[in-house]
C-alpha cells in the first residue's frame, strides 16, 4: 500500500502513518521527495487491510493499493487451475461444460422433455430452476421445493447431473442432496450469509457475478465460500449493468480473460441472460467459447412462447441443436472440445 | 402496453397477439397503419404484466410498457403523502429529520456519546449498525447481537429512537422490539426473503436504493414490502455505481425529485455512503436537504481516525455541529425546520 | 409514437396532441380506456420526430418511440448488406479483413516493418495514425502531415491500402488521396462538422463508437454521413466506459449482433483499445471472429516497450502471427476465411 | 508513481524501470520486500508522465499514479480560486451567478422577450444557441450565424452579456466579438482543435464536462484550453450518463464539491439538460445553490410548447419566476447572494 502526504505535511504526522502501519505488522519505507513524503507499506497482509484505515489519518493525500483485496481466490495464492468434479465431469479441464435447460422447472414432462433434448446435444448438465428471485412481488416465483422434487426425480430417471439456485441458507436443507451444483444468482453475489453457508456445505457452486460488481468484489465473494472451506467454485459470468439498452445487460467478455489471469478458479459464462433475447445468445454463446471460457449455462425451453419465466432468452430444441454444432466446431478450432 | 408488429406481419400471428392479451383479462385495440399493425394492450393491471409474454410471440418487433411495473408504491395507487411515525416523530413531514451516529456500534462508551452530541445538535434519530455486510471476509463484520443490546441500553437511557440495520430474516428476532427503525442495506434491496420478512414485521423501515438498482427496481423491491402488509416504509437515496471514480457512489440527487412525483412514499438521503469521504459529506447534505429529501442519515463518530468502519466518511463531533447549522438555515430557507 | 395521457386528461388537452400530430404528417389514432387515453401516431416518419414535441404538451403522461430514431442506417431503409470495396478488398463480405499497424505512425522504417510482417501474417489493411486526440496536452500529438506522407510512401511502395484517422474536417485535404480508408474516432463520434465533411467526401470511413454512446446514437451518427450522400460506411465496436476498470474500456460484444440485426452496414472490432493491455488482446480478437465481426483493428508494433503511443496494448511480431493462426482456425469453424 | 514489480522478477528487469525513470528526469527509490520490489518514482513531472511507459516494461505488475495527471487546472498549481470577469460580473466570488435563456435563438422577439423576463428575475448573463450539435441529421440544427445576430442585437438594446455556444474553430470568427462567454459543449469536451481555439482566443468560455468524462478528463481538457494560454475557463457540471433512465442524464452533484476542492476554477451546474424535464429542474437548480455552485444555465423560453429545441426542459417564464425566488433564499442561507 503507498500512502501519499500533502505537500507540507508536518513529521508528526508521517509517523502517525508509520506507527498504524507497524501496528497492522506491515514494514514501511519512506521515500523523502523534494515535494512531498510517499510512505511505502509492505507485507503478505496488505491486500485484506482497508485503504481507508490510513487515509482517515490527518495529512494523508491518497492511498493506493497495490496488492489485490481478494485473496484465496487470487492466482498468487494457488497457481495451479482449480478444477471442479461432478462425477465424472471436470469443470476446468479440456472439455468446455454445457449446462443447458429452462429457467423454471415447470412440470416432470417439461424438465424430462428438456433433459433429453438437450443431453442428445451435447450437454451434460441438466439446469432448471426451483426458487426464483424475481424483481415484482407479482410475478411467478418458481415451484420451490416441489420444483426440486421433479429436478431429482429427472436426475435420477437419466443419471444426468443437475444445477439449480438457492436464494436462502435453509434451502440446502431441501437441496443439498438432491442437486449436483448449486447456483448463487446475481442478485445475492453480496448476501454473505448464503455465501457463508454455500461454503460450509462443501457443494460444488456456481458464483455469478453480481449484475454491478466489478471482478474484483466478485472475487472477493469468492473469497467467503473458500474461506468457509469449500474449494469447489465456478465464477460465471452474466453480464452487467450499463448505460446501453439494447440487451438486457451488457456481456462483460473481457472478463473471462481477466479472470482467468487473475485467479485460479474455473470461469463459465450465461449468454442468456445477458442478452435477454433469443436471438442473441448464439452470437454470445460462441463469443464467450472463442474467448476461452470452462462452460456456458443456456436456457432451453421446449415450448418458449409458453414459458412461465424468461421465455423470451430462451433457445427452442431446433434452435438449440444448430448452436450446439456450431460451438463444437468453435470449440475444436481452439483445441478444446465439447 | 403497446405491441408492434413487424411489418408483413402476418393476421395470424396479430391473433395470436390479441389472444395471449385477452387470456390476460386486458382489452386490446388494433391499430393497422399503412406499414404496421400496432397493438394496444389496455387495463389496470398491464402495469403489472411482463413484457416478455408478448414479446416472445411471433413477428413482433417491440413491446412497450406505458403503465409502471410498480403497483402499490405509486402516486396512481395512494395520492397523499405517506408519514411514517415512531413515536412523536414523523418522517415525511414538515420536519427534515436527522439520523446519525456510527457506521458500527462499537461500545456503549462509544455509542452513548455519540447519541448525546448528535441528539444535542438537533438529530432525532440514533443510527448505529451491528450487523455488517462487507465486501471482504477478512474486514470487521460487527458486533451482532451484542451491539443490538449495547443500542437498546442507549435508547433506554436516553430515549432517542433507534435505527439498525438487518441482513438476514432471523435478525428480526433479536432486533424487532430493541430498535424502532430496521434499515435494509443496499447490497440487501433485491433479497426477497429480507423484503418479505420485514413486511410482514410491520415495522417501520428504510429501503436503500441497490447500488446498481433504477428507481423502478427499487419501487418494485419497496412493492415486496408493501404487499407483505407494512406501509411503512422510507426510501433511502445511497449513491449509485457510475464509471465516475473521485467519489465512493455518485449521488443520484435527481432521484428525490423523481421519487417524490412518482410515489406517496417518504424518501431520505445517506451523504455518508454516496460520498465515501468525510471532506464531501457536508456538500452533498446541504444539496439533499435543498433538493426537499424528508430526513438524512450521516455517520458520525467520536475518533474518526480510530473507528473500525468507515472512519473515512465519518464525520467529527465538530464538524456534524458545524453541518447542522448550515442544514437549519437551508430547511429555513425551503420552508422546512430541522 | 404512443402517447398516453395522464388520467383524468380532459378531452381539450388529448385535442392538442391529435393537433399536433396531424401538424407532423401523422396519422392519429385514439385508444380510449376506462383510465385513460393513449394516442398512437402513425406514419412513416414518425422515427425522425422528436419525442419531446409530444412530451412537453399538457396532461400528457408519457411518450413512447416505437420507430427507431436512425433511418438512412436502419435494416427497414435498406434490407441487403452493404460492402465496402477498397480496391479488390470487400468489407462486409465472406472474408474477415484483418487491419493491423501501429497506434502512431514513427517513422519510415517502423511503418514498413510492421506492413511487411502483418500483410505476411494475412493482414490485408495496414492501419497507422498520424493525427492523435490525447486526453492531455503534455501528450505526443502524433506526426501530423508529415505522418501521412510517410503512410503514403510505404502504401505506395507494398501495395497495401491505408486505413488513417482524421479529426478535423480540413485535414481531409492532405489525407483524402494519400489514404484508402478514413477512420473517425470515438471521441469524434458526434463531432458534426466531421461527419459531413467526411460524407461529402464519399471515401469508405469506419466510425467508431463513442466510447459512452448508446448503439442508437451510433446508428444516427452514421446517418448524417449517409445523409450527406456517402454509403461507405464501416461501424466499429471498441469498447464502452462503465464502472469496471480491469480492463481499459468495456467491448459490447453483443452490438456485434445488434448492429448485424438492425442496420445493412459492415461493423469490425477493435480489440486493442478495448482491452487495454496487449495480454488481454487476443481474447477479445478471438471472440469478435466468433461473434460475426467482419472485421478487426488491431495494433502491432515491432517494439511495443518503446512504441511512442499505446504500447501497452500493442501485440509483437510474433504475438500478432500466433493470434493469427488462432483467427483463421475460428474463422474456419463458422464458414468465414482469413 | 508507484511500480510494482511481480514477484520473482530479475535485477535487470528492475534496472530497466529505474532507467527509463531516470530517462525521463525522475528520482527513483526502491522498496525491497520480502515478496516483491516497489519503485517509487518522484519528481514534479510524473503527473505528466503516461503510466503506459512503465507498465510495458517486463515483469511490472502494475503501475500507479499518485499525482493527478492534470496540471494548469489544479489546485497545486494555483492555490488562490480563479474568478471570471464579464464587464462587471464577477464568476467565482460571493454571487451565484443565473444565465438564463432559451436552448435556441428562434427571433429577435423570442430572444428580447426572455432577456427583459429573466434579467428582471435576477439572471445576469442571457444564454441562447445558434450552433445546435443534434444527435439526429434530421433535427433542427439552430440559426447559425444568423442566430447570433440576433443575439448580439439584444445584447445592444439591453446592455446584458451573452454566452453562446460554438462548435468548430472557424465559428470564432463570427462570435467573437458579438458573444461575451463562449461556451464548449458536452460532445465538444474533447475537441482538441476546438479547445486550442477558445484557448488562443483568450475569450472566458464554459467548457461543459462531457456526458462520460471524468472529473480528471474535464480537468484534463481544461488544460487544454490554459496551456494555449485562456485563463478564464468556467466549468460547468451538465450530468452524466448512467443507466438510470428516469432522468435524461444522472447529475453529479457531487463533482461540485471535489472540482472545488481539486481545483482553482469556477463551476457551474445545467439542470436543465441533466433533468431533461422542466418539472425536475427546479430541484436540481437548489441542489446546486446548495452544493455551492458559482453560478446556474438554466433554460427559459416564452412558449416551451411550441419551442423549436428543448421545450420539455425549459422552464415558463411563471416557473423562472417562482424558482428565482428559492434560490435566492437559498443562496442567502449558505452566506452567497443571487
Amino acid at each position: 500500500m503507498i500512502v501519499e502526504m500533502q505537500a507540507g505535511a508536518r513529521q508528526d504526522q508521517v509517523d502517525a502513518v508509520v506507527a498504524r502501519a507497524r501496528s497492522l505488522s506491515c514494514d514501511v519505507q519512506l521515500n523523502v521527495g523534494t515535494n512531498k513524503v510517499v510512505v511505502a507499506i509492505l507485507g503478505p497482509h496488505t491486500g485484506q487491510i482497508n485503504t481507508d484505515l490510513f487515509a482517515v489519518l490527518p495529512a494523508v493525500a491518497s492511498v493506493t493499493r497495490i496488492m489485490r483485496p481478494f485473496k484465496l481466490a487470487s492466482r498468487e495464492f494457488r497457481q495451479d487451475a482449480t478444477t471442479v468434479r461432478i462425477g465424472d465431469l471436470v469443470i476446468g479441464g479440456k472439455a468446455v461444460v454445457i449446462m443447458a435447460g429452462p429457467c423454471s422447472i415447470e412440470s416432470h414432462e417439461q424438465l424430462l422433455a428438456t433433459a433429453k433434448h438437450v443431453r442428445a446435444c451435447g450437454a451434460t448438465i441438466l439446469r432448471g430452476g426451483a426458487f426464483k428471485p424475481r424483481t415484482s412481488p407479482f410475478s411467478f416465483q418458481g415451484l420451490g421445493v416441489d420444483g426440486i422434487e421433479v429436478a431429482s426425480q429427472v436426475r435420477e430417471e437419466l443419471g444426468i447431473p443437475i444445477v439449480s439456485e438457492i436464494t436462502e441458507p435453509h434451502h440446502l436443507e431441501d437441496v443439498a442432496d438432491r442437486v449436483d451444483l448449486l447456483q448463487i444468482g446475481a442478485r445475492n453475489m453480496q448476501n454473505y450469509a448464503l455465501l457463508r453457508a454455500v461454503g460450509e456445505s462443501k457443494r460444488p457452486c456456481i458464483l455469478k457475478r453480481g449484475l454491478a460488481s466489478t471482478v474484483t468484489e466478485w472475487l472477493q465473494a469468492a473469497d467467503y465460500i473458500l474461506s468457509a472451506g469449500n474449494p469447489n467454485v465456478i465464477l460465471c459470468e452474466r453480464g452487467i449493468r450499463t448505460y446501453e439498452t439494447s440487451t438486457r445487460f451488457t456481456l462483460d467478455i473481457s472478463s473471462v480473460a481477466v479472470v482467468k489471469r487473475d485467479t485460479h478458479l474455473p470461469v463459465i459464462v450465461d449468454p442468456s441472460h445477458a442478452a435477454g433475447h433469443f436471438q442473441l445468445v448464439p452470437t454470445l454463446a460462441r463469443a464467450a467459447v472463442a474467448a476461452g471460457a470452462d462452460g456456458l449455462l443456456i436456457e432451453v425451453h421446449p415450448d418458449p412462447i409458453n414459458a412461465l419465466s424468461d421465455g423470451l432468452q430462451s433457445l427452442t430444441f431446433s434452435d438449440f441443436a444448430s448452436l450446439m454444432q456450431e460451438l463444437k466446431a468453435i470449440a475444436g478450432a481452439i483445441g478444446r472440445e465439447i
